[in-house]
């Protein structure tokens, strides 16, 4: 019984990116390597890597793959563009996570930077890289300290998709908790949606629980109001891809009427995500661009059509849970109710 | 463009049955001929014919294979036996849909009937079978004539699972509306969700409404408050599995959640079902038997793995809606408030 936090995303000895493939799982443990943006940006489009703050470190390590690896080379006009265009390309990638671009404008400066000083960009990039990297680990481990104190001994919680290590750098964002907990041998049990059409739940948040050896029950989308209606669920745990300067929270499609079943039944709804998942220039809900993906990821499975031909299909990959069905915000930097979330970066000390 | 209501059950010549298997919808139109009862037993176990007010109607059908078909056998006690037997056995198939035991009950009297006044076993059970077919088929127009007046023209309504054509004898309980109105060029759009584990609704209503040359979208079962929330749905309709005198509804899974999710939005949520759904005997959803279904139907789809092995499932084919959520129960024998249901059978003219 295997019972480690896997890792999703790993350096090649000569800083290539090596990803474990999430579109495998759960049935198949693959990595594979990138070593071109093109590489990456596919990576990150088809969710070979994905999940918010993941997004971010992945197209961080991208831009890394635009200029000489070996990290000698002189940031010249030339190396400039080609993190500028990187930058672009991984940007266009997917709208919805202000991770993906919060990351490759810390990229970009950090080039100019590198240029002003005359320094190596290679190195100077792997190094931003590696500080995202390593911020979010620690982000992940201080969401993990402060959401635990949530959850009482013994208790049972819900998520939605996977805002687990799968998700991040480090032990997760939702799952973070979870984890922490299990360090003391007190996890909670865990209730994990499937999460259509792509099932990031069942593949891939069971998948990483049952490794790292925390008990956890896979429930089908449309199961979620009755299992709450048990009543044995202390509280449910989701991840973010962007919370409005409003407290409003964008995540996996399904995390809004999670939200709704979870106030009919008086269940406290937490939003765990690391602080750089707040954008302030996003004033509610209303304003978060939502991606529209392709019918076919519900119209089929496996290669098999689960809907006849031409049929017409809606398959948005995220919804906005509202600021008032959210208890509390947990992020590295404190816990909020939602509605003063945008206190937060000037709040480094409020928990 | 095929614009035809598909029809999932018949006769053969010799009075054996021939079911579409809607286990290989959409891809696949296949039809079955079952002559025994354990072949019925075996098709409503699987699946491959469903819809409480369908099940009621095969199992119906199935009794009649318990004798011989040619109708001509006198009812003598083996005969008798044999009927009560196949009863038995289809009755265990399936515990939720009250309209099975419903529909076994009159099969098992009629024999008797038979017995005491000599007639022909055989066509008896035929021809009471035959009956509660024509009754459903009727049921379902009336029940499509009463729901069409709450739809408005040009609206778009939203369903959950399959309570179509594919689920009756007729045109459907949750979808005679839509069908009603179809003949007069008045269709509403109809947003399905696929409804998992087993997509009754992607595989099923979409295919159902797209022979008949009804405009549907597919949604994952995660999407349904997000597409409320949009604005544009006059109303929810959903089918029964059985209604319990206070008018607690227990249906598909999902429904539940679809529930919740109208009432935040203010969005109408009716009930169609035929009056045989309404069970006096259990007083309100909690004594509702819930079916338990196998770990596999969630955990993997064609063969492949979605959950890691051995991980734990909770799969319950329903739920319970409480009357509270819901606006009205459309039925053959008028609309009513939830709480008033109970007046129903007393009632037969309430409309």
């Amino acid at each position: 019984m295997p019972t480690c936090i896997p890792s999703p995303i790993a350096w090649t000895p000569d800083h290539g990116i090596r990803i474990l493939d999430q579109t495998l799982l759960p049935t198949e443990e693959s990595y594979r390597d990138l070593e071109t943006v093109d590489a990456v940006a596919e990576a990150i489009r088809m969710l070979r890597v994905r999940g918010a703050p993941l997004i971010g470190i992945a197209a961080a390590m991208g831009v890394v793959q635009a200029v000489g690896r070996r990290g000698s080379e002189e940031a010249g006009k030339n190396e400039i563009e080609a993190v500028q265009q990187a930058c672009k390309v991984l940007a266009a990638t997917r709208p919805t996570a202000v991770n993906l671009r919060w990351a490759l404008e810390r990229m970009r400066q950090r080039a100019e930077l590198a240029a002003e000083r005359g320094e190596a960009l290679g190195l100077a990039l792997i190094a931003e890289a590696n500080a995202i990297w390593e911020e979010d680990r620690a982000m992940c481990r201080r969401i993990g300290q402060l959401g635990a104190t949530l959850i009482p001994t013994g208790a049972t919680v819900c998520t939605m998709c996977n805002a687990g290590a799968l998700a991040t750098g480090g032990i997760g964002t939702a799952l973070a908790p979870v984890y922490t907990l299990h360090e003391s041998g007190r996890a909670p049990h865990v209730v994990v949606p499937e999460t259509r059409p792509l099932l990031q739940g069942s593949r891939l948040t069971a998948w990483e629980l049952t490794q790292a050896g925390v008990g956890c029950t896979v429930i089908g989308d449309g199961m979620i109001a009755s299992r709450l209606r048990l009543g044995d669920i202390a509280c449910v745990i989701v991840g973010a891809d962007r919370i409005a300067a409003n407290g409003d929270v964008a995540n996996k499609i399904g995390t809004y009427g999670l939200a709704l079943a979870a106030r009919a039944h008086g269940i406290p709804f937490y939003v765990a995500a690391p602080s750089s998942t707040l954008d302030l220039a996003t004033p509610d809900g209303s304003r978060i661009p939502i991606e529209q993906r392709d019918a076919s990821e519900v119209a089929s499975w496996q290669g098999t059509r689960t809907a006849p031909a031409g049929v017409k299909v809606w398959n948005p990959a995220f919804d906005v849970t509202p600021a008032e069905l959210i208890t509390a915000i947990i992020t590295d930097k404190g816990i909020f109710p939602p509605a003063q979330v945008s206190r937060l970066p000037l709040t480094a000390h409020a928990e």
